[in-house]
């Protein structure tokens, strides 16, 4: 199994990557990487983490970075040699099995988007990010990959939620949920509204409309939106809690015993940020594109690229892309029968 | 002046309300009030809180309530004699100068856009609901009312945010933004970049794009979005705070040392409660309407009863509905001067 990563990607790129990289290859021995990046830049990484002359790891030199605060599209048009255009091109030739970057999020699928292209069957990859609930996480599809989307867009982005989930989660049948206004079937945009039509066909765990607060009480575990109302969802939840931590500062400096009290609790606090973290989880895949891309924070640690490269791997392993092409075509297939049955028995009214 | 309350409105009606409005009655002398609901049912509470008789107080009848549970239009539709709308039918006909609702917001949205209707120039009336950020508050307009919307509606909900946030918050020229992914100018859906067009020539403090991290940080004092976006924003911000409340809980509990700091903590965590709390607020207004009508929460107790009371005297006093027409009829005019003079230099050309 071959993985390749980008290690100019992210704000401690490539230290931090370099770094992560020698601890999976340490960790998983059954993974062999190949890092895409500046060689020289890279080179002084390899000797301070040990691994210049590692038999499972190669390097692939691409000359220039897509930096963060760069637009998409015009760093995809005006570097064609960026770490992340190269990195998707092994995605395409199959010379890696899947890629992993933990970088700039809409550079990584405009470039993936124009050379590694979707499944059959799928109109757009989208963003699925996992996020912690009351117990446990649900998944978030489109975390932001599609601001302007379809009905049937949104259908697809919930079985390939729902795939990834069941391997995620390792739970069967995982519940979906479309991202609405109110509970009741009624409820919701004209985009929700003609989506849930279409969900009610899909072979999904279909549980109707969610709303932003009951899932966080674990109303589904796969939560189906379009990518502008996932990420003002996604951001709004890290700003809130970004807010909360403030709060709490506050309060326990406020005086000197809750000061003590405060730095007592720093241990139950950092469980807290544990079960928030998104260290853990490595990353979000692109669901959708046909190969394996998996998208890291841009502050990504060593862990979180170690994490990224795991989670990587165990998409291979569990087959997430096959078995998303198969459903897929199963729910279009159903539609046209459903479509043709309808045409014939208007044809016999006739 | 004299504010019409539904007494049959929230959780716990009448008696949280007609207690809010006893308490309402001896805070605030220049306030007549006028309840809304079944006389029989009242009159219980009446006497329970001592103001059966009091000067500044009458009953209007209703005979029949609409439930939280119950579906807007078929409430609306179904009960002509409900609370609400007879309260909205005194607003109209100005025997209330506002009318003030704990109950149900879609119904009341319901019945005021019928009977009551719009101010002159506005399109759409607005929910505004103030929030809780880092250090003081921030307006977010709409938080429901409107699920569908136009740019030029967007337009309209920041104008008139923008005046009620500068009565609301007691600042001058109070920046406005635009709920968005990313913070560049290009970043975002159709809807919200053809809104940033109009709002560079609003007349109001434009500062563009906000996300919805940044604004918990103090982006913008006027949150502006569409009423599903807008929704999908409050009720997660209220589903992470419970979920961090949850999690705090179960983090002091995990023994018995913690437990005791936990108890110790009671205070610091009811600062928390208080800085988040929706009871100061009172309501959110339907800003656009041709009257005051505010909003409170299903859930709220007397001190939110007499807040909402409050809030409804202060925006007839401080005239926000005069100053929301005298900039909407502003900026429409502005507009039709543009578009004329572009007319006018077309034929220039010609």
């Amino acid at each position: 199994m071959k993985i390749a990563v980008d290690a100019m990607g992210g704000d401690y790129a490539p230290g931090v990557v370099v770094e992560g990289v020698a601890n999976a290859l340490y960790e998983y021995p059954e993974i062999d990487i190949v890092l895409v990046g500046h060689s020289g830049k890279i080179a002084y990484y390899l000797e301070k983490y040990g691994i210049a002359s590692h038999p499972r790891l190669s390097v692939v030199h691409a000359p220039t970075v897509v930096e963060m605060s760069e637009s998409s599209a015009t760093s995809i048009r005006g570097k064609k040699d960026s770490s992340i255009t190269v990195g998707a091109k092994l995605l395409k030739s199959k010379e890696a099995d899947a890629f992993v970057t933990p970088g700039h999020t809409g550079a990584t699928l405009a470039a993936t988007k124009i050379i590694v292209r979707t499944l059959p069957g799928v109109n757009r990859p989208a963003l699925a990010a996992s996020m912690p609930a009351f117990s446990g996480r649900f998944l978030l599809i489109d975390a932001g990959a599609n601001i302007d989307v379809t009905p049937m867009n949104l259908a697809e982005f919930a079985i390939m939620g729902s795939v990834y989930s069941e391997f995620l989660y390792g739970v069967e049948n995982p519940t979906v949920g479309i991202l609405s206004v109110g509970g009741e079937d009624s409820k919701g945009s004209d985009l929700t509204k003609e989506a849930f039509k279409l969900l009610e066909k899909a072979p999904v765990n279909f549980v109707g409309n969610v709303e932003g607060n009951t899932v966080f009480e674990g109303a589904c575990k796969v939560l189906v939106t379009d990518g502008f109302t996932g990420n003002v969802f996604l951001k709004t939840s890290e700003g809130l809690a970004n807010s909360v931590k403030y709060w709490l500062n506050v309060i326990f400096r406020k005086n000197i015993v809750r000061m003590i009290m405060g730095l007592l609790n720093k241990k139950a606090f950092r469980e807290l940020k544990t079960n928030g973290s998104s260290e853990l989880q490595g990353g979000a895949p692109l669901l959708g594109l046909n190969g394996v891309c998996i998208v890291g924070h841009g502050s990504s640690s060593p862990l979180a690229v170690l994490n990224a490269i795991r989670l990587a791997g165990e998409c291979i392993k569990f087959g997430v892309n096959d078995k998303i092409v198969e459903k897929i075509s199963r729910f279009h297939k159903l539609l046209e029968e459903e479509s043709e049955s309808e045409k014939s028995n208007t044809e016999q009214d006739v």
